[in-house]
């Protein structure tokens, strides 16, 4: 979509290096050459493309979590989720079997919380307000920028994907199940009293 | 979608032995080596994954119903509608030409009970759920397992994957109907009394 | 979607022969020698398939609108708007540019009716009611049979695939429409009083 | 969708001269033979098939707004927005991170203003109100003709797609939060009241 999106992985901790995908370029037509790798302060060590701008929040993240890969995706589900529950600070999932596939869950009675954090140009202040959020909100699987998208991860590319469809998956069922709720809950309502 | 979903096929019923999918596996990927065979005790007879952690209700389900095939699909749709008719039991689907779909519906005028199951992780107690709610609901295409997805089944393959196609169609139909109905009941609530 | 759908071509005029898709069979994998062929009263002139039930139907409709190719759908939004429109007996659309893309339509400011007729297993009864509500709603390019799906034809199998995909995209704007439509009109209506 | 959606780019400015896509033809089977140039007045220069009914409108267009290509689509969330906020005069997009992929955007703080005009057969007077209306609206990156769908345009065929695809990311976005933002608004108004 456009030039949107973009993903990490760590080539090596020490010293930390990541492989990340270039700015501005559409992700359907990446070729190898563009994915440039850079060190802990975000400073290119190979490719010739320019790194993404949000460079800066992917090494706050693998610090952060110890992600082996983190993923960034601009879902129209998610960019509506990230509005509509702003006010809450967050969306909350619970009661789903496909929980189940988010890293350490072994149940659908787990609740798992999705923080909404304002989005941002200033990725200093982004980066800080990510790092405060997540420390709050320990095992969370991923955020949501609001009116901008997700951010999850995982021990391997793999994790991250399969992380990723997930909750793409439970964000479009809140969505789509806000409206069909509300209508039963009107249809049972209109039932129960004189028409 | 992730890991989700699973099938099996009955290979032999004297004794009881099924194919069935391996566990945490992304099913887009599957390959033949990697489908197991379990006898009715669940104990692998061939094959190197681990059978699916719903091997026990899958092999409740072929003896119950007498099915050579059953599907389980994790789909938008059935868990929204799971969710969405919990308190009423079950999902109530009548007069779409679409349930002729199903093996012995003859019209469209046929009412089709899915009934709606609590999830549980305990598969002892779901397999007993499930056998007590398709012997009351004597004549079910499938069933939805809340927040969980949809279990369907046929006397071949081709015919578990026409009923599930059939029946995530009109699932869909279903969820989306809610909201364009309420609207034009709104519209026309609105047109009948003085604005 | 499972079996559903079917589509006819007239072979000849004089004696009638059309050739149409055989029943029960999964339209995916559909091959030519499966398309039967039959004359005027539906019996099969050519080819090892059963003709679809809703052959009488198809005879009766290329006799009535001179078409050359008759489509048959089961979508999801034509099965709702078969549904929610049914009180009102056909869906009224106006004022879309897409309408130019039907026969002998000019401008967007065209209204199309497209009548809603009750199903029924009774393809006799069924053929007759079709001519009677055909016959009233001179010029209409389609129909859709109650909780059933659309039926469109043209003068030739292009233009029956093109009023398809065109009475589709239409049925889904004004389902989909309904909704936004009416959360719009809320907020306005909200927004002018008091709150 | 039917023969819908057009597009041209500049060949030479002096004189102009634009390549165009033909008039009712499926755009899926577009062959480059049928692409037509035509000169400042619309006549064809080269090419077999009749320039779009559209071409005074690319005409005014790329005079008007220097781009070298323009893109037209008719899309569902595009035709839903043009009638839902019709009475607006237009679509406001605001605090989408989505906005920084059209020309010129650098923060999501944007407020993209997409005005609508209202459709027209004639296109003489659609010109000359395209003209009125960008002209009010300078910076626009778009605008919508009422049911009728979204033109877009840019410095060159990827930026205008690029435009497209973020437009109508943008268009379903709305669309489909109006619905969930009502949902939930709803649900919070009942929680704050005695039931």
């Amino acid at each position: 979509m456009g030039t949107s999106g973009n993903f990490s992985t760590v080539m090596s901790w020490r010293p930390l290096c990541i492989a990340i995908t270039p700015s501005g370029v559409n992700k359907g037509l990446l070729t190898a050459q563009q994915i440039v790798q850079v060190d802990a302060q975000g400073r290119t060590l190979r490719g010739l493309g320019r790194p993404s701008d949000e460079t800066r929040l992917h090494l706050t993240l693998v610090r952060l979590v110890h992600a082996e890969a983190v993923l960034h995706t601009h879902s129209i589900w998610g960019t509506i989720a990230s509005e509509v529950h702003a006010r809450e600070g967050g969306v909350f999932i619970e009661g789903y079997e496909m929980l189940k596939g988010l890293h350490g869950v072994r149940t659908h009675e787990h609740r798992e919380c999705l923080p909404i954090i304002e989005n941002s140009q200033d990725m200093v202040a982004l980066s800080s307000q990510v790092r405060y959020t997540l420390e709050k909100h320990h095992g969370a699987h991923g955020f949501l920028l609001r009116g901008h998208g997700l951010y999850t991860w995982g021990r391997c590319l793999d994790e991250a994907e399969r992380h990723t469809e997930i909750l793409e998956f439970l964000l479009e069922v809140i969505g789509r199940r806000e409206d069909c709720g509300l209508a039963v809950r009107k249809r049972q309502h209109s039932r129960n009293r004189p028409n």
